[in-house]
């Protein structure tokens, strides 16, 4: 990935709170908990689906899709029959990892207090 | 705030993310933006609607009432000729400014890495 100029960034977070990167990923109902799931390494499509029997099928394939664009999630298809695909965290996945024990720090937080 | 127990969240983290109270106050497209507007303490309603022009003013008399409801923000109204409303942050809306600022370091190591 290019390494972008900072001061922009700077400049603008000091106004207004700038996270384009960030935010998509963590807002949603489901993509901070898909991304948890993947926590332990990679899964198999269908152990995923079997972790989120609350997510209808239509609506976790376009959540997979979505953090695979927004690359915080690899998609490996494989060549074999039955077809193969699983999923691990990128990088950038890594990050949001880091990010959600902040958000349960957070949460026990506001539970106690 | 009633102390609660602390064994469920416990349980419940292991094997899913629960994150009831800090996820509404994430997700969304104006919620954190409002609550970092704040960061700097009480705000009357004219000031955080020029702070985001961006925001229609059905929007933002919603959201502000959400964070009110979900506890983040306090709306302070005064019986005054113009009539004035002031916001600020309950320390539930503490918490997640700290979190912003994890926020604001994931997105810079994002955009760097």
């Amino acid at each position: 990935m290019e390494t972008l100029p900072l001061s922009p960034v700077t400049t603008t977070t000091s106004s207004a709170l700038y996270l384009p990167q960030v935010h998509p990923l963590i807002s949603g109902k489901w993509r901070l908990s898909l991304i948890y799931s993947l926590r332990g390494g990679t899964l198999r499509y269908g152990e995923i689906r079997r972790m989120h029997p609350q997510i209808s099928e239509k609506v976790l394939v376009y959540e997979l899709k979505d953090l695979t664009e927004l690359g915080a999630v690899e998609r490996i298809a494989y060549r074999s029959m039955p077809p193969r695909v699983d999923y691990k965290l990128t990088p950038k996945g890594q990050l949001v990892l880091q990010l959600i024990g902040h958000l349960q720090q957070t949460e026990q937080a506001m539970q106690v207090g």
